[in-house]
C-alpha cells in the first residue's frame, strides 16, 4: 500500500460517515418522530465529534507528506484533502467548539425573535456569532482577507474584490429592468384557485422525471423547506405544497432536482472521494437555477407544463402565452426565496453589502435592522414593515454562514453562461422543450459539467463547461430578452 | 470528572452512533433507494469500523479499573460495560473481521442456495461459519461450555443445560396437545376472502394505539420483513400486508409493538446507556409474544378486533366465537414464523437441539438437511419437500447467529410466566380487553418490567415483575386451557 492508497482509505470511510450524518440530517426533516428530537442532538454530536476527529487526524498529514499523484485525479484529490486538512488544522479546537455551541443556541435565539419580531432580542447573539467568525477568519486569513476567508468555505477560489465588480455591474441593470417591467402597461396575470395536493405531487413527480432524476438513486418526500441531500448513488430530494401555489411546488422540485441530478451525474469512480460532490455552492446552485429559471421557466417548456396542468387540474383560466407570464411575473415583496428571476439577485446583492460590513467591523449587529431597512427601501422602493420580513427573514447569519449568499448570485451567473453556450450548441433545444423533452440540454450539462465533480476548481469546471471565462453578461443579456418579451417594453 | 463520569460519557456517544447504524438499517429496509445498495454497504461497514473501535478502546479498561459505583444503576452499567469490553478483548481482531467478512459472504450464499432450492451450495459456507463461531465459542468460554457462551450473547446467564430441562418439559405435552387438537372433530374454520390494504393498514394503526405505541417517539412503516429498530425516543416499527391474510398485518404489528413499547417504556434516566434497552432477547419476546398472544389472540380482544374488522371491511362471514377460532387454529405447516401458538415452539427446540449439535460437532454441517428432516417427519408426522421449507428457510444460522433460536421459546415461557402473574393481579383485565382497553396489562407490564430496562440480567427481571422464579408451567397451563376450550377437548 502507497501512502496515497493508505489516505484514500482512510478518506473514503470519512465520506462515508459524512453521508450517513448527512442522511440523518435528511431523516429529522422528513421522517423522524417529533419526540425524537432530543435524542438526535446527542446523535448528531456524536457523529460530528467521530467526524472532526477524522477530519483532524495527524496519519492525514504524514500521508500527505508522502503521498505522490499518479495522475490528474489523484492530484485533484490530494489538493483538496490537504486543502481540508490545513483548514482543519488552522482553526483552535477551542474556537471550533465554541462556534459549534454558539451557532446551534443562536439558531434556536433566531427562531424565537423571528416569531416575535423582535431583532433586539436576536442581537447579542448575532454579534457572538460576528465575533467568532472574525476570530476563526482571522486564523483562516493568516494575514489576507477575512471575508474571502470565509466566502472560500463555499466558493473557492472566489473573493469579495471580484464579486464586488461583478455585483456592481449586476445591479444597476437589474433595477434599471425591474423598474421597466413593474412600469409596462402590459401586466401578466397571476395564476389563481386552488390545486390538490394529489395532483401536485404526481405533476411535481413528472418534472423530477422529466429533468433526469433517477429515482432508483433517490427519492422525494415532503418536508417543511425544499432541500437536496446526499451524493453519490443515494441523492434524495424533498419539496413542499401549498393549495393556492402549485408553483412553488413545481419550481422548487425543479429546483432541488437540479442540485439532485448534478450529484447523481457524478462519475462513480468519484464517489466517497473529495471529487465526488459539486464542487462548490456557486456552480451547485448553477445546475439548479439553470434548470429552474432558464430551462423550466422557459416559454417553451411552459408550454407543456401548461398542458400537464390542464390535464390534471381542467382549465388553469390562462391561455399559454398567459401562463408563461404567470409563471414569470415580478410582483412586490420581501422574501429572497419567494423572489422572481429580476429581483432575486438584488435580495442577494443587499446581503453581500451587509455581511461583508458586518465582517469587517464597519456595521454593528445592533445596527443591521435600521442598515437592512434603509438599503431595501433604496433598492426596492417601499418599506420593509417587520423584522421577519427584514433582516430576520433567513436562517444564515443565525448559524455562522457568512461568505454564503454571494454564492448564490454567482449561481445565477454560471447559469447564464451555461445558458448561453448549451443554446450555442443546440439550436433545436426548443423543440424538445415543448414536448417536455429536456435530454438534450440536461444531457449537454452532464457531460460538459456534472460528470467531472470536484476535479477542476469551480470557476475552471464553468469554463470548461462553456469555453469562456465566466462573466455577468450573459445573465443580464437573457433576462433582458426574456423580460422585454413577456412585458412588451 | 471521576473516572465513572468520563466512562459514561464515552459510552454515552457509543450509545448514540449505535443508534445511528441501527437507523441506517432501518433506513435500508424501509426508504433506501434500491441503486444505494452498495453505497450504503460502505457506510454501514464505515460505522462497524467507528463503533468497533470505540468499544475495544484500552481507556475503557482503565475507567473501569477506577470508577467506582455510587448506587445499583451505577454498578449495573458498571456490569454491563465490563461485560462487552471483556466480550471484546476475549475474540482476537482476526477472528472478529473473518467472522464479519463470511457471515457477510455467507448470506448472500444462503439467499441463493434457498432460491435454488439446493442445500449442498449452502454447506461449504455454513461449515465456515460453524468452524469460526466455534473457534470464537472458544475464545469466549475459556474452559467453559462453548454453546454457553454463544447463547450469553443473547441471553446473559441461561445455559443448555437449564434451557434443556425447561424444553424436555415442554416437547411432550405440546406435542400431546397438538395431536389432540388436530385430532379433535372441532376444527375451527380460517377467515377468507380479500382485504384491502388501506384498511389493513388503518386497523393496524389502530392496533398499535390501543397496544400502547407512542407515535410521537415512533411511526409504522410497511417492509418485506416485519422488525422494530431503536430504541429511547425513537422507536420505529415495520409491517406489512397480504390481501388474503390480514391477520399477518395485524399480530405481526401486535408483536413489533410487543417490541417497541418495552423500548419506549425504559425509564429515561437510562436512554443512551446500558440499561436503556432491552435486556435481553428473550425478555424482549416475551414481551412482544404477550402482546400478540396472550392478549391480542384471547377471547375477549378478538371481540373487539371483530368488531373492528365488520366496520372496516363488511361482514367476515364469522361470527365472533368463530373469528376467535380462526385467529388461534392449528395448521399443518413448514415455516417456524407462520407457526401458531402450539406448534411454533416445536420449530424452535428442534432448532436448538441441532444447534447445540452443530456447536459441539457431533452433526457435521453436510448433514444437516438429513437431521432436520428426520427431526420433523418425528415431530410433525409429514415431510419436508424441499430447503426452503426445511433448514434453509431461517437466515439465522448464515450470519452467524447460534444460540439464538432458544430465546423464542424462553421468550414464551416468560411470556407464560408474566400472564399469569397480571392475570393474577388483574381479575377484570378481560372487560377491558373486550372494549380494546389494553392498558391495564401493558401499564402492569410497563411498572413491573418495561421501565427496569436493563437494570436487574433476564431471569431477575421476569422473577422481579411476577414474584416468583420464573418457569414452563405456566406457558403449558395456559396453552392447555386455551386450546382445549377452543377445539372442546
Amino acid at each position: 500500500m502507497s501512502a496515497y492508497d493508505d489516505l484514500m482509505d482512510f478518506q473514503r470511510e470519512t465520506e462515508a460517515l459524512a453521508q450517513v450524518a448527512g442522511r440523518l440530517g435528511w431523516d429529522q426533516e422528513t421522517v423522524m418522530p417529533r419526540g425524537a428530537a432530543h435524542q438526535r442532538g446527542e446523535e448528531m454530536a456524536a457523529m460530528e465529534g467521530v467526524l472532526h476527529a477524522r477530519r483532524s487526524d495527524p496519519r492525514i498529514g504524514d500521508w500527505l507528506d508522502r503521498a505522490e499523484a499518479a495522475d490528474d485525479v489523484a492530484a485533484a484529490n490530494l489538493r483538496l484533502i490537504r486543502r481540508m486538512f490545513d483548514r482543519t488544522a488552522k482553526v483552535p479546537a477551542r474556537l471550533a467548539a465554541e462556534l459549534a455551541r454558539v451557532t446551534s443556541l443562536a439558531q434556536g435565539q433566531w427562531a424565537e425573535a423571528r416569531a416575535a419580531e423582535d431583532f433586539a432580542a436576536f442581537v447579542p447573539v448575532l454579534a457572538r456569532v460576528v465575533d467568532l467568525r472574525r476570530e476563526e477568519a482571522q486564523h483562516l486569513a493568516q494575514g489576507g482577507d477575512a471575508y474571502d476567508a470565509l466566502l472560500d468555505d463555499y466558493e473557492p477560489g472566489a473573493t469579495a474584490e471580484s464579486l464586488t465588480a461583478m455585483f456592481g455591474a449586476l445591479r444597476p441593470r437589474l433595477l434599471a429592468l425591474r423598474d421597466a417591467a413593474l412600469g409596462s402597461p402590459h401586466q401578466p396575470v397571476p395564476l389563481t384557485g386552488t390545486f390538490g395536493e394529489g395532483g401536485q405531487l404526481a405533476i411535481a413527480t413528472e418534472l423530477a422525471t422529466a429533468f433526469g432524476y433517477d429515482f432508483t438513486r433517490g427519492r422525494i418526500d415532503k418536508a417543511v423547506h425544499p432541500f437536496s441531500s446526499g451524493s453519490g448513488a443515494d441523492v434524495r430530494i424533498t419539496t413542499r405544497t401549498a393549495p393556492d401555489d402549485p408553483f412553488n411546488c413545481f419550481y422548487s422540485t425543479v429546483h432541488e432536482v437540479g442540485h439532485a441530478a448534478y450529484e447523481q451525474a457524478i462519475d462513480p469512480a468519484f464517489a466517497l472521494t473529495p471529487l465526488g460532490q459539486g464542487v462548490s455552492m456557486g456552480v451547485h446552485e448553477s445546475q439548479s437555477r439553470l434548470y429552474e429559471n432558464q430551462l423550466g421557466r422557459s416559454r417553451a417548456f411552459t408550454g407543456w407544463l401548461h398542458g400537464r396542468m390542464t390535464a390534471t387540474f381542467g382549465d388553469t383560466g390562462l391561455e399559454p402565452d398567459a401562463f408563461y407570464g404567470a409563471v414569470n411575473r415580478l410582483h412586490r415583496g420581501f422574501i429572497r426565496t419567494e423572489a422572481d428571476e429580476v429581483q432575486y439577485n438584488l435580495h442577494v446583492l443587499l446581503r453581500f453589502d451587509l455581511e461583508r460590513a458586518l465582517i469587517d467591523g464597519t456595521l454593528a449587529p445592533a445596527e443591521l435592522e435600521e442598515a437592512w431597512n434603509a438599503r431595501f427601501l433604496t433598492d426596492f422602493g417601499y418599506p420593509v414593515d417587520r423584522p421577519s420580513k427584514g433582516c430576520l427573514q433567513d436562517v444564515h447569519w443565525s448559524v455562522g454562514l457568512f461568505g454564503y449568499f454571494p454564492t448564490y448570485t454567482l449561481g445565477n451567473v454560471y447559469a447564464g453562461c451555461l445558458h448561453a453556450a448549451l443554446r450555442r450548441d443546440l439550436p433545436d433545444l426548443d423543440a424538445a422543450l415543448t414536448r417536455g423533452d429536456t435530454s438534450p440540454a440536461t444531457g449537454w450539462l452532464r457531460e460538459r459539467l456534472q460528470r467531472w465533480g470536484g476535479l477542476r476548481g469551480p470557476r475552471a469546471t464553468v469554463a470548461h463547461a462553456t469555453e469562456q471565462e465566466p462573466s455577468e453578461g450573459p445573465l443580464l443579456d437573457y433576462l433582458e430578452a426574456k423580460f422585454a418579451a413577456i412585458y412588451r417594453l
